[in-house]
């Protein structure tokens, strides 16, 4: 297998040279441990510049972190939390939000990965009623889980609808810059600028070593969640590490130009592969992943030598997922071979 | 305040920079996430060099997330964790073993941070009144968080003492190389070789940028331990940058150098100071820390000029942490104007 | 509304004079707390008759705490549960088997409310993937939330599938009496006896003021049962009136004798209405529930004059539970009025 | 061992005769279930007599049930409860409150079983630490665990600290009905009157069958608690069981009958042993225990013939409850024994 090149998950990338840089940087003399240190001031301060002044920030280690902590910051151990069947944190956590929170998770079949406010509605009859645990929390994934992009006017009428009904709007941004950058919007404007409640906000696949954060656009609901991101295991004793990342990430827009990169080759990918009759691409390509299905022989050629996942077996379905250093040759060559084995 | 030196803790030192180097080689090309890389099955190789070959490993973020595996590893949510009122998982991590994991921690009053085997029996009067809370698990920490070091005999009496009562022994060994290099001994041959069941093992405050470790020596234990990492939000997607920094963590025994120049560092400190009629030594100096008491106007003088952490406000008790890269001019330059302080 | 009727719930009905003789009765002198009774003694006795010497038995508050202690024993929290999306666990207890437990439900989609091995098959495709939670447990419920019964040989399957892939069997038991009273069979013959591991075993719904138990048939895996039992809150302290009322229920079969009026009842109501050509039976009446649709017209007008559950406003589906002492005249009363509205 | 005769625990009490009447009485007709009658609407009536017309009731199974319940509506799973080492809640429930509402408890040593404003104080210095967890919650028992009962003015003195601090206050009033009838006040006065915030209000040791109690006098603060209870397993289907008996414990002032004559039993349990020499009796005699220590020989002499509850073993502290249904017969042969045992 040509583990050389991967289309399995923006996780198999490696870090962007300047954030090692910074990195290296940011390891000069003792620092205060934390996040009582410069790095992490100074960091903030570029999260505001794209959240906005009032965004109140916690870096944290993962994706599973971020969304657990969100998760506790708006909902108690009785409530529950409305996603797509398709949500990474219904999906693959672990069970992780249930087990470490207490709050159930309301999965709802989505054909895009992509929550409606229907969908919501309908797990809201159990309003009032003692035996049936409450929703107070909507979680959607941009982009989500499917490699879509939720439309700021659908966000927007979802966060509408939670707040009228008395719910907050997560956002479970590990791609938010890939849906920025599909969008042509800023990462605030597509998030709290639209009445997300909160958001896990993802660095590790588009370009950090590792690092996430947890952005509260309503500062009086996240008071406690210093306490929360220590309690669920997500602070960094040498936080500088993780902020020196992210203001390397936000300087010179390297989150969009890495982003821009990646949803360019998964366009290009399905540009390639969508002549080839066998395949057949099943999900909008709207941001870094391609998802496919093609004949089974056909997989079973193209995994010799490629890595990647089985989305659906029984469908035959796949997920190519393209990386902030995912070349135009990789892309080129891995289309010549999908259809090598289609032949 | 000269925060360009600073005896509040060994978390405010950087990154060693044979550990910086060694994630920058690691940073070529793809690798799979999640630990199935090289750099992954290279560095447990390294932990198994030094822990035995049947050890189990399991990178981690942090210690407290280190620790809350370790007990979910070992306890079911109706068991209870012995340990000392000063451990690290009682006193310093936000209840986060308690609300992670379900399980009591019984908090047992130490003098010098060390559990006793008498301590333990205490605890084990309730054993079947369903009433009480079960121990299944002893907790003890190497080096204390006291700065004090238990000798291999004291470990290997409490293991013999847990393994007779059917209760696990684990060590939160966030500080484990300094015992080690206190002790002059291996890593191994001061946790697993005497019986430690589990092993919190600490890499941060050593130079890593970040990484611990979960180490079971009985495998028969830690089945499960992989999905208890996930779910404990520890799994790292880009794992092999962990998994290079331990790998240079253990390769020329960096580890020993560094935690023996810390340990060298805070002995000198103790020296210094210990000539000081107004200052006490209140605990003996094993490890990197120095714990000591001076009058009140000493200590608001000292506190102007330099950052540590006051370890008891009734007793003006305060503790003073060495590092791998403190030095020699650091140690005297304080020691002095500790003097001065007293004057 | 005529309260003095109710086809709303089995709960709806009082205890049985036996039963609450059995309390004053059991009312005479001091007995130690906590399970240490006589009457206590009695009453496992009693249960081991019918489901084996070797059963081990823990009575309980309600159905829900018998559901929690089951799964705390058979499942540690990174594990999930298999169950229907009707399961009472899933949709009918506030999400407390998730919140208490921390173990994540995975519900399936059922017609019949019935669960296949196939349904449990297609939950097992994640395992040992960490990223996936992993069942350890499936639960079903005999007779089920939809009023249908399993027939001993899917029971039985069931429980082979599920001991070869190292999974446990649960059974939601709060209505076993109709199920056995349904099949003509023992209790323990329908449960233990076809390989079922650990039973929620109900009382309330049959005639109790309040009981229920944890019925566990594989004692070495309900070693810690009891110390779950006080920790889910599920110990009563003055336990002699809880095995009272299940010694009372043994008694001369008065168990079997509640069972078989009620399931009789449903069977003469299904029969009397089954006629009516606006009323639809929606699931096989097996035990003591009838499921119906009829035209919404009707069902407002009948809602005017008796109180019985809704079961999904879009489709007009009802339920409609008997009980040990629902009346023939009941029946027969409401079944015209049934049709008296559908005119 | 004469067990019809016990001091091991008012617990072992059966049930007064007026309450098993109103339980029969209310088995007439059906009802509906889990609160929705007409016995329960009476029952909170009643509550809120003693209670204050605002007072939010939750008839619950189990003082543990209540106490959870009760922690669960004040705290979230980061924050922590103060009580004392003796609190039922910290040495009695299996880890209960920790295991279930994911709070801490930071448990005081007192010598009485009371808490003092100091006791509290000392852990508040943690407050915003994000490394500690935060305190929310400060647990009482009025009667304590020891047999004493505060004080009115030691209660008030600590519900304004507590809310000074942002504390809610609870208590748990397993034995309230003593700690009244001590004082001579009513029940409400010296818990809410006082600035308690929740109440765990306990009926079982009392003369009930089963039944206990949270009783808010904040509603603001206990808007979800109907879906706590659910969750928490500790909602009664044939809640009109439950309601009953409350409803003829508060008729006539049974409650204040029964309390004050246990209360008066252990009085003169302890004003006949008193004058034994080699019985020290250790703690006042305020409600309805006497704790003693006597020689070991005369403790194993009595324990042949008496059940009751050695409280430390090393110091030969026992401890003898007396109940609403003890007489001054049985106090005085048991005085008595006491008596011969020591000669």
């Amino acid at each position: 297998m040509k583990l050389d090149t991967t289309f399995g998950s923006d996780n198999h990338s490696g870090v962007h040279p300047k954030v090692l840089e910074a990195i290296a940087e940011a390891n000069a003399g003792p620092a205060v441990a934390y996040g009582l240190d410069p790095f992490t001031e100074a960091a903030i301060a570029r999260f505001r510049e794209h959240f906005g002044g009032n965004a109140d920030v916690y870096m944290a280690f993962n994706g599973t972190g971020a969304n657990v902590i969100s998760i506790a910051t708006l909902a108690r151990p009785h409530q529950a939390v409305i996603c797509s069947k398709h949500a990474h944190i219904n999906a693959d956590e672990c069970g992780a939000p249930e087990s470490v929170t207490g709050c159930k998770l309301l999965a709802v079949h989505t054909t895009d990965g992509k929550l409606t406010c229907d969908d919501v509605a309908r797990h809201l009859r159990g309003r009032l009623d003692q035996h049936r645990v409450q929703p107070a929390v909507v979680s959607i994934t941009q982009a989500s889980e499917l490699g879509t992009v939720y439309d700021p006017g659908e966000v927007k009428a979802l966060a509408a609808f939670c707040h009228k009904n008395h719910l907050y709007l997560h956002m479970d941004g590990a791609r938010l810059c890939n849906a920025a950058a599909s969008l042509g919007q800023g990462l605030g404007e597509i998030s709290g600028g639209l009445g997300v409640d909160i958001l896990s906000f993802g660095g590790t696949k588009n370009g950090l070593l590792l690092g996430e954060a947890v952005v509260c656009f309503r500062p009086e609901l996240s008071r406690d969640t210093i306490f929360i991101r220590k309690q669920k295991m997500q602070l960094a004793s040498k936080m500088r590490f993780l902020a020196a990342q992210f203001s390397a990430f936000f300087a010179g827009d390297l989150w969009l130009e890495n982003a821009r990169h990646a949803n360019r080759m998964a366009r290009r990918l399905a540009e390639k592969v969508g002549t080839i009759p066998q395949v057949k691409i099943i999900q909008p390509v709207q941001a870094n992943a391609v998802f496919a299905s093609l004949p089974r022989p056909a997989l079973d050629k193209l995994l010799e030598k490629y890595f990647f996942y089985t989305w659906d077996e029984d469908r035959n379905e796949v997920r190519w997922m393209c990386s902030w250093n995912t070349t135009e040759k990789q892309v080129d060559d891995f289309a010549s071979a999908i259809a090598a084995s289609c032949r």
